[in-house]
């Protein structure tokens, strides 16, 4: 990884820094099921950001994942008090980072000027980042809202070179997604994949510098 | 449906017109769950359509579809032969209608101008609809391919008053899909939403004009 020359880190965050299924809890006291529950939802949020960018409709994220709850709650046929809903949306401000994930971007901030490069809108990141005690690690908090549309579109992975005031070659871009690797890629960012579950690749383009399992695993693989 | 004024009716393909679980039939031979491999296999295909438009980066259905099925057998574990995934790959050339299409179609035909408008490339709706012993129902046959972009963009839509040389207004867009609902009636297309299932509707913008659960129940509303 020397070869590739990094000299900066940016991070997709939901899914990569933060644990997406650790919403199960928050959706237990509604659903029976609440594996399952997440899983539509977190389904339905991200075909929401795929079909905004083709129509060209961009909403923000938060709206977006309020629409992708209000599907899966009429997909399940559950009933679900406003009070409960808005319980449902507050656990996206409370994310839970991968256990490893604290310790090692505390040490890679040391040896890198780091990012999030995300989705998310700018107020879900930054109470998201503040309450999941990460907010210290990052230079850079960057949301597609700059730019109303939505990752793998070429102009979010601009965002990065730009707001990093780096070259595209020179900033290492991680993500958990398919989407992002090939996006990142296309763009011209070096991209770290991190599979954590042994998942095939989507076979859609450009394939990543690098594949971990881990965020430890990055940290070794960049010594 | 008369306040409507429908002058000519332009219909999705596949999960409209043709029902795409009855591929688990083909899947039988290499799946131990053919009814979850198509399900995965026909959500990638729809993935990898919306992500290469939002990527620009355009390759034909068939393709699409091909790389969607190497994802799934992957992602199954599978050890399925070169003999198998063409065997596979060609039940898309010989979808099964609903049962009570082609009736309808006939019908239907001799009271409006009908038109396909499909993601399918012209090779896999040319051929299907010979198969399935629709081609004269059709008097066009419209695929992306003309615009290498896939639905929903509204570059898509735009092809239908293009070819059927009538106002947008005058046309009655009849699909199963969620996205196509959004991004017809966005354009500025009339739609008929087929929902076989009493599955919600994603709730992205603009709802149909008419709702049905089969071709039969759009016959009746249209008189």
């Amino acid at each position: 990884m020397a070869r590739l020359s990094v000299h900066g880190i940016a991070f997709d965050m939901y899914g990569t820094v933060v644990d997406v299924s650790a919403l199960a809890g928050a959706c237990r006291e509604v659903a029976p099921d609440p594996v399952a529950f997440v899983t539509q939802w977190r389904a339905k949020q991200l075909e929401y950001t795929f079909l905004r960018s083709v129509l060209g409709k961009y909403q923000d994220f938060w709206k977006v994942s309020a629409q992708a709850l209000e599907f899966t709650i009429r997909r399940f046929g559950l009933q679900v008090s406003p009070e409960h809903r808005t319980r449902l949306m507050d656990a996206w401000l409370h994310p839970t980072p991968y256990p490893e994930v604290p310790a090692a971007l505390s040490r890679l901030k040391e040896r890198y000027p780091l990012a999030i490069l995300s989705n998310g809108s700018p107020r879900m990141l930054q109470k998201g980042l503040l309450r999941a005690g990460l907010s210290a690690c990052f230079r850079w908090v960057i949301s597609v809202e700059a730019v109303k549309i939505y990752k793998p579109s070429p102009r979010v992975y601009r965002l990065a070179p730009k707001q990093m005031k780096l070259g595209r070659e020179q900033i290492l871009f991680v993500s958990s997604n398919s989407f992002d690797v090939v996006g990142a890629r296309s763009f011209g960012l070096k991209v770290c994949w991190i599979n954590r579950t042994g998942m095939p690749l989507d076979p859609l383009g450009p394939t990543p510098n690098l594949t971990v399992k881990s965020f430890d695993e990055l940290e070794a693989a960049l010594k």
